[in-house]
């Protein structure tokens, strides 16, 4: 499938029009963060290779870094085997998450 | 926080009982899929160390490996800053996509 084809599969319809980003540090390949995508966060990632979302507490969209400066180049993206996830690998400036911390994940259960 | 209080701080209102699952091969620290876990899966994937989720095609839970033998035994388990996702690291025994695929991420758009 050519990239615009594997664009148009992407489904958005399972979740209220919004599919899991999964985000991963291109240099140390950890998770950085998860948030959402509309259809329209994916398109202007691609096309603009800054890591951009669906905020769905303030219900627009979210291009990471713009207030804090804390930007997401864009490497690669990917979706998974039936589409409805996908996932941005980036390089990241400064900490991924707004608490400062590096990576959102940090609230270890085991 | 104890692992415990960390639990019950998952918020699985947000999306209906569920939150989305990272799954990253503790290995490679490739990301090998995304999925979907309610609280009993989570509770079953620390008690167990055997990655569970939530099958949202067969409405039940899910012990990945279960029938196809492709498990994922639990390294650690951590949750986001706002406790609305969680991340599995395993040991992906197999591979992790019910294609045959190592990673559920195998369609590049970029």
């Amino acid at each position: 499938m050519t990239n615009n084809e594997l664009l148009e599969k992407l489904d958005f319809k399972k979740n209220n029009g919004l599919i899991p980003v999964v985000v991963q540090d291109a240099k140390t390949k950890e998770i950085l963060m998860q948030a959402y995508a509309n259809k329209q966060a994916v398109e202007l990632t691609l096309k603009t290779l800054k890591a951009t979302y669906w905020s769905r507490s303030r219900n627009e969209l979210w291009v990471k870094g713009e207030t804090s400066g804390h930007t997401q180049k864009v490497i690669s993206v990917a979706t998974d085997c039936d589409f409805d996830s996908i996932m941005y690998v980036v390089e990241q400036t400064g900490p991924a998450c707004h608490t400062g911390e590096y990576s959102c994940f940090f609230n270890r259960i085991l």
